[in-house]
């Protein structure tokens, strides 16, 4: 694919190996190219190991679930950080419902015995952190408040096929306490599903054989779960992303001059059944107690028991959760080094910075390299690289409740990101190992790529992009590289308002949303020499130099074609399967049209970058009409699972909230085995394709100049 | 296959259902075929759950292992049985090499904890039988004899792969006690790399991952394992079947008049480290205290700790077993219904009746099935429908300790067995559920499978080969019928002298070589009503019938071409995997020859059949010829890996002892990635062919009188 673009081929000595390496760096014309080598090369000698273990251990020091006073300090770090980079910073203010904390939750068997369930994680002589008195106990945030005592069922990941499974074999739920474990979607579901099959509470558990000694070993000897690790998490799940109460609107503060209307939370389908995650030394307690008929293949587990579906009438167990409500003052911290001769055009780079305890890998591992980055960034203004687009590095409020800091943000300046936002590149949790992996949308693919060729791995005397390309079995097709979903805060940018938008990042282990998050942890086994905050760093700023300052944006319009012929196919292929014959070939026929005019797009573009080198080009009108492109898949009729979802193109399952799902409209459908929006679905899909091809011809037209 | 080949077809009505199915039936002419139907139809009728019930009530009332005047008990009862069913009875005695009974056998820890672990089940209030007297604790038979403490080391299945790979871990057995568990290969190859790795002794235990409460509930509950569960069993590996002082020669008591030259028990190449079987609830003891590395992908198991390589120095666990061995008397028991026309044509049915504890499962399920068809056979008789070939019906002896009584047996009368036997059917514990499955030689599957439609499943209203069929994802390739490798007592018939063979049943739960292998566990979770002793009955009746009533021998030639060229692509393809380019054609060539030999054969046959109807025909010649076919592939140069094992056709994978090797001489040179011996197997293996090819002539040429 790479060879097939407009491409400037340049040799580059990279200092820090002994070869020399080709270099592709699509959209810079030959007379601003040496510049940008330069500035890259300046930037990839500023991130250091040490930067980045100084601003993980500041902004880790102590608990800071969002909505706390503890959090508020970590803002301030973050602003002070980015201040004293040169940026500048900006607080972004909102009121929004959260819980106010854990609340009091009981969990505990009643009969045979009554017996209190531990539901916190063990202090750990090892772990100095461990014993932090701020750390919450495990729960649930948007859980309902209730005081349920009822017999138990086990229902597996408690995923829609898990609950099926349950009423095909005749095991009823309603007035029981259902345990299920962590895994194979979305917490959330687990206490949807269950709720809506009558269950009077939901035990969530981390079950060995997922994450525990059946993996590894445990913590403090090894990375995995032990007998006391909980998994915290939200369970929100509602059709929209942010505030529950300002769907599609900011959640600006109630004190300020702009008033905006709130849902009344008791219109807002949050659950009511109480819900509360435990540790597998808890959740034994349980297993060894039932006497139900034993489970059906795969959903045993890895405590020593046959694994049952009920508990029969001599175990039961009571949980209550009494989890006040209120609306919360939160802050997304947004940083701005403006663009020297694009400042209207913008790269947000951006991480959550909420956390369930301390943090260190979910998400402050990202954060540290932001803020690792920020400082490189302004180091190379002061040495006189000052980008010539603007680059925006936002720290995020509140993902945690359910990516409600970001949403809102997006939410209050949706018509200025709609016109300047370029890409947005989302850090959560990056940096905790030494193996790089990512996600983007289509025409950030190649970019992403490209840039994992300028920078050395660590440790491995070869380039990111190498080392990645390794782990593949088709290295032909080039490393594995995901197509983006859910799951942060790059969701409301890319499904709400379609900005190209990639996750990316080194990862490795991770005691995921446990009290055990913590800076000890990190440096015991995520990254002992904290290398992987500034490779990414490197990473991620090669990536937004080259959006900052090429001539030409390199967002690639080749790989919309191809990703939509694929997607179209699998689309095409799940209908079929309940719908004999069913063709989108018109469709296809289309996204093949945008692949031929990507082709010319190419061939004009490099006659138009040979020219430029000679003669001097206004690039703006060009860059603007690039801009625009993915904004074509943006409908604001958006999905029939909801209509705050208005990308046409990717979405999360609203099954699973986890899995990708590219083309959802088509997707949602064949998931209810339905034809009846079918036709409507046609037409919207082709009338984006269309507005796509439009667009193209827009781009090819100012190509042409 | 089977509509291309020599058939007549029969429409008969089976009373047991409402619809009229066409029956094949091949090797009849039409003036024979009326009264055939007419035996199978009467033989149905005979076989019953409760005749059944009484032979396995009787058969498992103790403990019999072999060698034990229990096991004389089992005997006497089987040889009377036949005798009341008018069948000649004999016993063959042998003098064999046998432990003494499990001997003195202690397995502990000694550090940290001085603590003995258990290794006998449970007593259970359920199960009456489980608290007999005469029940041994766990042991391993043929076991050296040996007093080890030592530090321990894991190695998983002891697999060869497993020691190979503890080897690149750097991990060294010498001088430890190694703890595997059962699985994955014959027990017995654990104890052979346990020792050539050096180790002082090996514990062998049943994981509860592989069976036991990761499967389901465990017993009495359930029929897994429980955590005092032992798997008895073997561990004999020589390079051939049978007593371990006389290889290829009968072992004929010492006080017989034939004098048989035994070797020194010194001579022979037995383990001299101690090896002894523990349960979960034991092993559980180690693996808690265990303290090294974790263990690679694929060694977890479903213990609730961390599998580790090794134990460290704190963890030492003795093992001592003191298992004298001496000469010892055992019985086959073989019983005799002459045929009335061809006495010398003999079919066997077989099945060995000494077992590790009561035997309820294996073998005596098989063996009350054999007295429930034997019962049958007499009544038919009785009826005026005596057999034209001869059927014996024989119980083998200590075939648990390695196959020992049928290969004696075999060897003793090696020369009538050549010339006369038609078949070998197994029937080794073959009757513990509802579901049909068998493994044949070519030249019997279609017999099989033909059987399987002429007989009802007891609960299914449809055919036994019918609910067989519906368990295959290929049903257009007809069941799933496997190929016949080692394991029981058809080894010396098929791998020795070459008499086809077949093993099958109908399959259901077992306690495999468990102390809870009796009566009470058979009747609660094998076959609570009876019904697959009396359905394997009709199966192996109806089988035997038609081999023993046919005009001509109902042998299929077609399957060996189609067979041979595919077992010979599956060892081209083996070899070509280190041999770049290596071909098998010339041979595949005889074989495809094989096959069009096979359908002149066909046609000449069904015109054969047709004169008979209207004239008297000689069929001995024919069928003397056929009879030959297998014994082609006897070769007695025999393997690179043991003389003993002389078919070139089929043999036991000397590896794992549990898997079907086809054409071994080829496999055992690609499984040391060798070419040397490559020209010397095309050779022998041209031969056999080539001596098939002539003797399918010779069957030819007597169709054509």
């Amino acid at each position: 694919m790479l060879s097939s673009r407009h491409t400037l081929v340049a040799f580059m000595l990279l200092l820090s190996s002994s070869f020399v390496q080709a270099q592709q760096i699509s959209g810079f014309s030959s007379r601003d190219l040496g510049k940008q080598l330069e500035a890259e090369k300046r930037l990839q000698d500023l991130p250091t190991p040490k930067g980045f273990e100084a601003h993980l251990k500041a902004l880790t020091r102590e608990p800071h679930v969002a909505g706390t006073p503890a959090n508020d300090r970590v803002a301030d770090y973050m602003a002070e950080a980015m201040r004293k980079a040169g940026m500048t910073v900006e607080k972004h203010p909102y009121d929004i419902y959260l819980p106010k904390g854990p609340g009091d939750i009981k969990i505990e068997l009643v009969t045979p015995v009554r017996l209190p369930l531990n539901n916190k994680e063990y202090v750990l002589a090892e772990d100095p952190f461990s014993n932090h008195p701020d750390l919450d106990p495990g729960w649930n945030a948007f859980s309902g408040s209730g005081d349920a005592t009822g017999e138990v069922v086990y229902a597996n990941f408690g995923r829609k096929e898990d609950f099926e499974k349950l009423a095909e074999m005749g095991i009823s739920v309603k007035g029981k306490i259902v345990i299920a474990r962590y895994g194979g979607n979305f917490r959330g579901y687990k206490a949807k599903f269950a709720e809506a099959a009558g269950a009077a509470g939901l035990v969530i558990y981390t079950d060995p054989a997922d994450n525990g000694y059946m993996k590894g070993l445990v913590y403090p000897e090894g990375p995995y779960f032990n007998e006391s690790t909980i998994q915290r998490g939200s369970v929100l799940t509602l059709d929209y992303t942010g505030d529950p109460l300002t769907p599609f609107e900011p959640a600006l503060p109630l004190d300020g001059d702009t008033k905006v209307e709130r849902l009344d939370p008791k219109d807002v389908a949050l659950h009511t059944i109480p819900v509360t995650p435990i540790p597998y030394g808890s959740a034994r307690e349980i297993f060894s107690r039932m006497k139900g008929k034993p489970v059906p293949a795969g959903w045993q587990g890895g405590l020593p028991y046959t694994y049952r579906l009920e508990g029969g009438s001599s175990l039961t167990i009571r949980i209550k959760v009494d989890q006040p409500k209120e609306i919360t003052r939160i802050h997304n911290v947004v940083g701005t080094l403006e663009g020297s001769q694009y400042p209207d055009e913008w790269i947000i780079l951006g991480c959550h910075y909420d956390a369930w305890s301390f943090g260190a890998t979910d998400p402050n591992s990202g954060t540290a390299m932001l803020l690792n980055l920020a400082d490189a960034l302004g180091a190379l203004v002061k040495a006189g690289y000052r980008p010539k687009r603007t680059i925006k590095i936002a720290h995020w409020d509140a993902e945690e409740f359910g990516i409600l800091g970001s949403t809102e943000w997006v939410e209050e300046f949706k018509d200025e990101l709609s016109k300047n936002a370029i890409a947005y590149f989302n850090a959560d949790g990056a940096c905790t190992g030494l193996t790089f992996g990512g996600s983007a949308s289509p025409s950030l693919k190649p970019l992403m790529i490209e840039a994992t060729k300028a920078v050395e791995h660590p440790k491995e005397n070869r380039t990111i992009y190498e080392h990645w390309l390794a782990r593949t079995n088709t290295p032909e097709k080039g490393p594995n590289i995901g197509n983006l979903g859910g799951g942060s805060d790059h969701l409301p940018f890319y499904a709400h308002l379609g900005i190209p938008s990639l996750s990316a990042g080194m990862r490795g282990k991770s005691l995921y949303h446990s009290g055990y998050d913590n800076f000890h942890w990190y440096k015991t086994f995520s990254d002992p020499e904290f290398l992987s905050g500034a490779t990414t760093a490197k990473v991620f700023g090669v990536m937004t130099l080259r959006l900052a300052n090429a001539n030409v944006l390199p967002l690639d319009i080749a790989q919309y074609g191809i990703d939509l012929e694929k997607h179209l196919t699998t689309a095409e292929k799940a209908i079929q399967s309940y719908h004999k014959g069913y063709s989108l070939e018109a469709l296809k026929e289309q996204a093949r049209d945008i692949s031929a005019k990507a082709t010319r797009y190419e061939e004009h573009l490099e006659r138009k970058l040979d020219r430029a080198a000679r003669q001097k080009t206004n690039w703006q009108p060009l860059n603007t009409a690039i801009i625009q492109l993915e904004r074509c898949f943006i409908d604001p009729k958006g999905m029939a699972y909801g209509k705050w979802y208005q990308s046409l193109y990717a979405s999360s399952d609203p099954y699973s909230g986890y899995a990708s799902w590219m083309l959802p409209g088509f997707l949602y459908e064949a998931s209810l085995e339905s034809t009846k929006r079918l036709p409507e679905w046609e037409a919207r899909y082709s009338k984006a394709l269309e507005a796509l091809n439009t667009q193209i011809g827009e781009v090819i037209r100012w190509t042409k100049r």
